[in-house]
């Protein structure tokens, strides 16, 4: 197997390379294949890469200075003039000129999506790439949602790519031959929905590659009957942040109510814990991060609050990208779309 | 203090009668000025009021005979069109005719919403009635939240008078006197959102009436910093459902993890109540109501699978409705806010 090389904006996230670091070291002892460049302040990175690692982890580690760092509070189109000497960007360029498979930063969301699209650009036939995440479901699986957030106003020729898009990454992510693939809705009855859901519903059932299994609402997202849900960025972005604020709710509002009950107060330690991991993963980002699908390359986004092990998660995530190609993937379903809508 | 008269769908819900009129006779006890007038099938209704009831009871109450049923699974245009001596319908006509001042059903909710809105027709300057709720948060008190599915395409005006309708229910329910309105978005910075997003930003923001706090994203739907969250009802009801779903899925995924744990699975008993309690408060119109706003009356939908407590809770909220007159006071509020348009 020949080798798979990310490229980590090492500097990204609050907690910089104090997390990215130890991190990718992990990822190298997991994946012998794997190699990684750490883009940032060589200064701070060079510190972290203890001389005492064994060599089969050193020469497959390598820092790549940059100056400069997308902060958090940057605007994405301030972030693109400004920031070509930062490590998000310098991440990207490695992808975009074939120095590296993929890129995983835990930096400005906004910022990261806009310079991607600069730098790599979109596929033939995309306009802009969606932001896909997993969820999980009351049967273990995982469901993939999309877009969250990358796309405000979708027609149906955005949203038909969308599921497509989510039907590459279901199959090649999770293997399933036929992932299920739902369009989020009001109401499951044919009636429902705006113009732009109804016609997109009629392409996908037009489709022979996608397996549109109709309409779902909010309340089914977490069933595990479908395995792709597909939205426009707006009413994702929405959705899933609300889940983030039900879960903290629910964290605050449970240490409330058992705090001043008696002995009952003795089983938070036990409950707690629990339900804070289930919850988790209604932050997906956090939990194994989002990718940028449409992109001609592979870019996961981790959560800027990331620990080391959702960090790992992200890195994990872009190495089953890189292992399965997904953008060529993409690619080729989209000609093949395109192919048949012209036959 | 002058009475106040509710018409009762008694036939609506899943459970009919069995929950509808033991609710009733409840508000009539905890509300002496309270009078009810109960539709549905006289068959089925005078076996369940007991002729050992107190007089005092049983002389504010009244069954009014109506021959057919509004099923869940009507579609709302054949229930408008079929259902005409239907218990809903009938105890609509008792609002439009001036014999009631409220309804409250458990029934089909769009059936509900096409009938509300053609018997007792919109107020001037309004559309469509949207659907509104209110949801827990962490400090407490409730946030109010609409359309929850009323209305798909919302443009700048129409989610204008949905803030505007928000506002004068969370003064008059919450006793507020300036609520905190704002505007659901994907982001709190000026620049996001959609065209409709800012166009309604900008109104708000000229408005003397209305206390706008900006945008805010889910996440901070259960904060408690607002008492009123404003957005389209795709968006609020794909939110709300969502939540619903979560909730579920937590319940569900909360009892896998301990079940197998040993000793663990002996907290159980202690912890999912609670946590079921908590969680009711997240499907609103199954904890206290959904109230329609915009009418020229007062109509409230209990949801379908409402026990006998949740109905009450209902019926307690078209009380406080009817008692602050409501709908008087919208109209009142959008005549002031077109006359500031108009100086």
């Amino acid at each position: 197997m020949s080798h798979l090389t990310l490229a980590l904006d090492a500097m990204g996230g609050d907690h910089g390379p104090s997390i990215t670091v130890p991190a990718a070291l992990q990822a190298l002892h997991s994946h012998p294949h794997l190699k990684i460049q750490l883009f940032g302040l060589e200064q701070e990175l060079t510190p972290l890469l203890d001389k005492s690692l064994p060599a089969t982890l050193t020469d497959r580690i390598s820092i790549h200075h940059a100056d400069d760092v997308v902060s958090m509070g940057d605007k994405p189109s301030f972030a693109l003039r400004n920031r070509r000497q930062s490590s998000m960007r310098l991440a990207l360029n490695a992808v975009a000129d074939g120095h590296a498979d993929a890129c995983v930063s835990a930096g400005n969301t906004g910022a990261l999506m806009s310079m991607a699209k600069f730098v790599l650009k979109t596929l033939p036939g995309i306009e802009r790439p969606a932001l896909i995440a997993a969820l999980p479901t009351e049967v273990g699986k995982r469901v993939h949602m999309l877009d969250l957030g990358a796309n405000i106003n979708c027609d149906s020729e955005t949203l038909f790519q969308f599921a497509l898009m989510g039907h590459v990454l279901a199959q090649q992510v999770e293997q399933i031959e036929r992932p299920k693939i739902a369009l989020l809705n009001i109401g499951e009855e044919e009636t429902k929905g705006n113009d732009q859901i109804k016609q997109t519903a009629q392409l996908l059932l037009d489709s022979d590659d996608i397996h549109f299994v109709g309409y779902i609402e909010g309340r089914d997202i977490f069933t595990g009957n479908v395995d792709v849900v597909v939205c426009d960025g707006f009413v994702g972005n929405v959705c899933l942040k609300t889940c983030e604020g039900l879960s903290q709710f629910i964290i605050k509002e449970f240490k409330r109510r058992f705090k001043p009950k008696g002995w009952l107060k003795f089983l938070l330690p036990f409950v707690l814990p629990t339900l804070s991991r289930m919850l988790k993963g209604m932050n997906p980002d956090q939990y194994n991060g989002a990718s940028l699908l449409g992109l001609r390359g592979i870019v996961v986004k981790s959560h800027g609050n990331a620990d080391l092990k959702a960090f790992q998660h992200a890195i994990d995530e872009a190495i089953v990208e890189m292992e399965r190609q997904v953008p060529k993937r993409i690619k080729d379903q989209l000609e093949a779309a395109l192919l048949d809508k012209h036959c």
